[in-house]
């Protein structure tokens, strides 16, 4: 039942689009789901794009333009005119969408597709969603929605129904205003179609609705959403008026751009990148962790230069470096990442910070102690020298210990200051981790070796 | 409108269930969403979740077991009697989550509680369900759904509906099917509610319906829902015979799920850990990637004590260690994260791996020349010896270059055989490297200082 999109079926399209065979073209694309042919715009060139999606018709071009990747749906959207996008607009689209897609162009050309759109009450709509943060409730809601008065009955409720589901996607819920427009609650379909002709609205009104304001935060919306199992939520405005509403594929979006901000931090990207964008893009967005890297690296060296006497004494010591430098990295991420999913989970505040350092030490003295005798045993048997041997194995302990305070420590200070815990991890605390790391092996094998030596 | 938990709040609580005051613990709790009490039950110790639990009337009870987490729940239901298990499975609770309870009990208690359930029917559904895999679409899905034979017309189906609608929680489409229960397509609830009493259900169903069979995994499951926007999915076995439903909600924790596992992987953890988990599991989670990079430490030691001569020649060598370990390190996650989130988001399929390593060797070449420019001058100034310079930056550059082919090619060779390729993140990428980076440095600079000194 579905279509599985191959690199063959890509290539013969863009054969056809090179032959400027529109006759075939459009033949194999417009049984096509729109987020197929989404799918396939964003992995084709702009210009091949605009040929494709000039054969499709008006409601099926505009799904297309929705299920797009935003920034290739930018570049087509560039090459398109303000009249062809206006009347997609017009055909199909609803607000949330119009808004995503508007966004992103020059004022100009935005203000020439509102006023060509015709339709007063749609184009300021979208003129309104325009005004919204895009992290917000307002940025993500859509306007239309489906309402009924709280004083009126089932049957009259279905005659509303009937006039506002035209303009409407998709409904789960109505909801239940009174007569300024203030939320009163929700009625299911279900519970309508269940209901009797002349049961009054208000008596099977859901009253314990949840809703969000226009300025809330959209990751805050989208744990809401998915603590109490929502499909759409309701947006109201600072006087309780409902003013919009947010259904859950939109959130699905944010739910998954939060996970992979959190994952490209962790790996040392600061943008948001992804593997079909250019080589500059990569670039920009790898560098500046990789500088990081890189003063940290130099800290290093002199943090080595500092000790200079002890690797005279027994250059042997160097050996061990990438050994103390990498566990203190590894442990440090391990951490930090345990304490940022907690805090994305809503899990953390609970547990009080003395509590939660407690933990990560027990759980660093059992890990350290293992990997500690381990190295202690290897180099029993691969090392002449017994104080080499006694400083790696405590230095290794030392830092495991540092490592794992400090990255349980970090993420913890910046979420107090409100700031995103997830720069925590990654290359930050690797990089940290590192030079202490080293700091402390060197500090540690200077005072056994004066001890045990002397 | 909404609840926010605080620990003030828990500890209330807490201090009530201590003293064993019914009457005030349940006034502070029997207002709550199933949710929010959720969330409490997680924060606190089983018998005093139990305690509070049998305060809960049927329905809400019900409600809070389905919305706890899995694990914590596991502790619940353990020292609940099989008696008012199956009460609360009688009252209120779907099939698919009635199942997701059971299947983490031991066999006997479950079998007594199906037996105890006393509607066949229901028991059934859920013995049925018990069998499929839990990473499986079948295992997703539950057996409550609202269908309607395609021969009827709008008035019939409300009938049908009506009978129906009683079993299932909510629902937002009609699943249409014909006399053998084939599958034929949906009608949304809006299309039921606009149309004619005596129009005929199959002129308003939507024939191209996704589905998906019982085997489908469910992550598989998870990409379509999100791909095409749907809040649920018909289930089907291998004659197309329609068998059971997914909601959007049970696949936003999939979604989740995927997204965290990813996250672990990458921070250094094997096994699904959570910040209130204790501090065994924690240590079994984290040792594992410690291990390996210690044995890839221990490696790194072979390799410097391979090139003793050079650290003779000129024991500076040793000061770098930390930095080229470092850069290869950061550099190597950075690929292989673009390319596990590329997989994940099924893009990488649709492009060559030769490109891919094309475009990655420019990324790293333009990262390498701009990061070995920047260290060349900082040695020309703070360091001695133009020897080390040169080698420092040559080595830099082409450690970088290697980390990132490597860092590229790994997931994609671990993909191609059907491994997840997020192993190939975090800490083993970063150990690799380290190893390779050490000694693609030593092996440079044995080769400089040999031409540059004689």
């Amino acid at each position: 039942m579905q279509f599985k999109l191959t690199n063959e079926f890509i290539e013969e399209l863009r054969g056809l689009v090179k032959q400027e065979d529109k006759t075939q073209a459009e033949k194999l694309i417009k049984e096509l789901h729109p987020a197929d042919l989404a799918e396939i715009f964003d992995s084709i060139t702009t210009e091949e794009a605009k040929f494709l999606y000039l054969l499709l018709d008006g409601e099926l071009a505009a799904d297309v333009l929705i299920e797009m990747e935003e920034d290739v749906r930018e570049h087509l959207l560039n090459v398109l005119s303000a009249e062809d996008i206006a009347s997609h607009i017009r055909e199909n689209i609803e607000s949330d969408d119009a808004a995503d897609m508007l966004m992103e162009m020059p004022e100009e050309k935005k203000e020439e597709i509102l006023q060509k759109i015709g339709d007063i009450e749609q184009a300021g709509d979208i003129a309104d969603l325009l005004k919204y943060d895009e992290d917000t409730a307002g940025g993500l809601m859509a306007k239309e929605l489906v309402k009924v008065n709280e004083n009126r009955d089932i049957a009259a409720c279905f005659k509303d129904i009937r006039k506002q589901a035209e303009e409407v996607d998709e409904f789960y819920y109505v909801y239940v205003v009174d007569d300024d427009n203030i939320l009163k609650g929700i009625v299911s379909l279900k519970k309508l179609i269940l209901g009797r002709p002349n049961t009054k609205i208000k008596s099977i009104t859901n009253t314990e609705v949840i809703a969000v304001r226009t300025d809330t935060r959209s990751d805050e919306v989208a744990n809401i959403m998915e603590k109490y199992d929502l499909v759409s939520l309701p947006v109201i405005d600072q006087f309780g008026r409902l003013i919009g509403r947010i259904t859950i594929d939109d959130v699905v979006d944010v739910i998954k751009e939060e996970a992979e901000k959190d994952y490209q931090m962790i790996s040392g990207i600061t943008e948001d990148v992804e593997s079909s964008d250019n080589t500059f893009m990569h670039t920009r967005a790898r560098l500046p962790w990789l500088l990081i890297g890189l003063v940290g690296g130099i800290l290093g060296a002199q943090v080595i230069g500092f000790f200079e006497e002890s690797l005279r004494i027994d250059p042997n010591i160097a050996l061990f470096f990438p050994l103390i430098a990498a566990m203190g990295g590894n442990v440090g991420v391990q951490s930090s990442s345990i304490v940022v999913q907690g805090i994305a989970a809503n899990i953390i505040d609970l547990q009080s910070t003395s509590k939660k350092l407690l933990k990560e030490l027990l759980i660093a003295m059992l890990n350290g102690s293992i990997l500690s005798s381990l190295i202690f045993v290897y180099n029993l048997f691969f090392s002449d020298s017994f104080v080499l041997t006694t400083t790696v194995s405590v230095a290794l302990f030392a830092v495991i210990m540092f490592a794992s305070v400090f990255g349980t420590f970090v993420p913890l200070v910046l979420h107090k200051f409100k700031i995103d815990p997830a720069l925590a991890t990654g290359p930050f605390i690797t990089t940290i981790n590192d030079i202490m790391g080293i700091f402390i092996y060197l500090g540690i094998g200077r005072i056994f070796y004066s001890l045990l030596l002397i």
